[in-house]
């Protein structure tokens, strides 16, 4: 990203430090997120800036790019290592590895994927934290691997919305986020899971996962579906579009006591009717991102079989190829996630 | 109520039907949302058909007053049974009771003190349903009595918080319902409590109900106040304001993990940032009202001198002076709740 545009150049070979390893990347999800940031990417910056601020006292803030600089994004990634630095030991060279995808260097917590200072999976290499790698297990392939990331999201919106078996899930947007989440409500047995998304590409993929019904909003509304084919289990909504006005439909659908868990992340100022949560007592929780054992949890999940999420993959691309997938993303129903190859 | 304006008229004396008590009203509390209901009373009748239509199945939902006839407020009441109907037992004539605003009747569930088949407490008589009537313990007298309904609101939302001892707590508004849940944080031992109100009176009066902390926002926000004397506990926000960005207000100042329980009811539509809820991980729980366990238990712990409350009565009049409580009431710094004393 040079310019607020995505521009296939070389850069400067990096160099591990202590605790640091140099890793090859074998293949690097293009989220959402990074279409945002290409397009808002003062908004973004604002935006970290102000969650660093308020961050917890004692805790890390990762350091926030400066988007009028260079930045290889590129942040749900897969790697072999090539290179070790000083004092590491986690990992050895020829592993193939995930991490979080944040650093540790000299300068502090530097994110990995928006940082002008450490290059992310649209690179051939990058540095990442020895002890922050886990190794790939049980003979997972590289691709797959790569969606532990995005998985991971899906996971840990999950777990905040303490579902059990016995609730039904509605799940609005089948985007990679979505998609996620509908593929960890499988993994813990929540039956049914109702899915809505306009596109019929993402509305198959979230059927080939496993939602038990999955609806066109403009045929259905994904709450009638639920009546359709459940209508008396305690309900969670999972909101996974993360546009202005997303928040207000789930209020309005929702039935009394209702969890809506707002996964889908909407920049801008959004409007709500208060009395219509407060009429039937709804509860919204905001997620973002995973903690390190949900992370770690994700990626045995998949290696072991137990969470399915290779259908998401629908395309790869070389690294020529990724201002064309930026592109191509813009249109939702061509595609879920685009894995860049860069090696 | 008569034409949106109050007026002090005769009405027809009440009979009781079969399961239904006659009582003469001893206090009635003046609640914010009388004053609404008079303001917007159409604005109130839609919402409140939305929430009937939007009620659970099998759930009963009361009849919805029409507000071009009239009306008798007045749902925070203490009343003498003066006549027992057939199949009652429950309570006898003699007996001082309070009741949850609802009675059932020939034509369904009815909300006391917006209706037109029923009286409020607003009047000199009203009819309550038999089975709900609780008697008044431990010689409590009738104008504390009386606070029972609005003390419940804030046990309601003490209890949604799921705050234990431990937790820190931030109460945003000191008007009746915030001082409510000032009341029964005090009773469960929560500290500290922090409460912000513009208004000197409210601060003097949550002070007096044992919030440990107590700021003008306009001197120091509730959240600097909250660090200044904690600032490491859990925390939980209520907003008990009720007006378009408040919540809003919750959001940004919410440190991250924070739970935000919507007291205050904000009928107009507003706007939230939800980036900021999101970085955070906030979660918000709108809550209304009590349920019947919640009501007996409140009556109760006013009774037993667990649950100071008796403070926010700050003046009474009788059934001439309602009208002109209600314009006193429109300066949140005169008062906190003034009881009707209609006999």
């Amino acid at each position: 990203m040079r310019n607020k545009e995505l521009v296939v150049d070389e850069v400067a070979d990096p160099r591990p430090a202590p605790g640091q390893v140099l890793v090859r990347t074998c293949a690097c999800g293009i989220c959402g997120s990074d279409l945002h940031a290409l397009q808002h990417a003062d908004q973004w910056v604002e935006m970290s800036s102000e969650a660093s601020d308020l961050g917890d006292a004692g805790m890390p803030t990762p350091n926030v790019m400066d988007p009028s600089q260079d930045v290889v994004m590129g942040h749900e990634f897969s790697a072999e290592v090539i290179e070790v630095g000083d004092n590491t030991g986690n990992v050895s060279v020829g592993d193939l590895v995930v991490s979080m995808p944040v650093v540790f260097g000299p300068e502090g917590l530097s994110p990995v994927g928006y940082s002008n200072d450490y290059p992310g999976g649209y690179a051939e290499q990058m540095l990442l934290s020895d002890m922050l790698c886990l190794k790939v297990p049980n003979g997972l392939d590289a691709q797959t691997a790569a969606l532990t990331e995005p998985a991971a999201v899906g996971v840990h919106a999950v777990n905040k919305s303490g579902i059990t078996k016995g609730a039904a899930a509605v799940v609005l947007g089948c985007g990679p986020v979505g998609l996620a989440v509908i593929a960890d409500l499988v993994r813990k047995g929540i039956e049914p899971i109702v899915a809505a998304d306009f596109s019929p590409t993402r509305r198959a993929l979230a059927q080939q996962l496993g939602a038990h019904a999955v609806v066109d909003p403009s045929d259905e509304l994904a709450i009638d579906a639920w009546r359709r084919v459940d209508g008396t289990s305690r309900l969670v909504i999972f909101e996974a579009v993360g546009v202005p006005g997303m928040i207000d439909q789930a209020i309005r659908m929702a039935p009394r006591g209702t969890r809506i868990l707002v996964v889908g992340v909407c920049m801008q100022p959004d409007t709500i009717r208060p009395m219509h949560a407060v009429v039937r007592e709804l509860s919204i929780q905001f997620v973002l991102a995973y903690d390190p054992m949900e992370f770690a949890d994700t990626l045995r999940a998949i290696a072991e079989g137990e969470l399915n999420v290779a259908p998401m993959i629908t395309g790869t691309v070389d690294l020529d190829g990724v201002p064309g997938a930026f592109q191509t993303l813009a249109d939702p129903d061509a595609h879920a996630k685009i894995l860049v190859l860069p090696t």
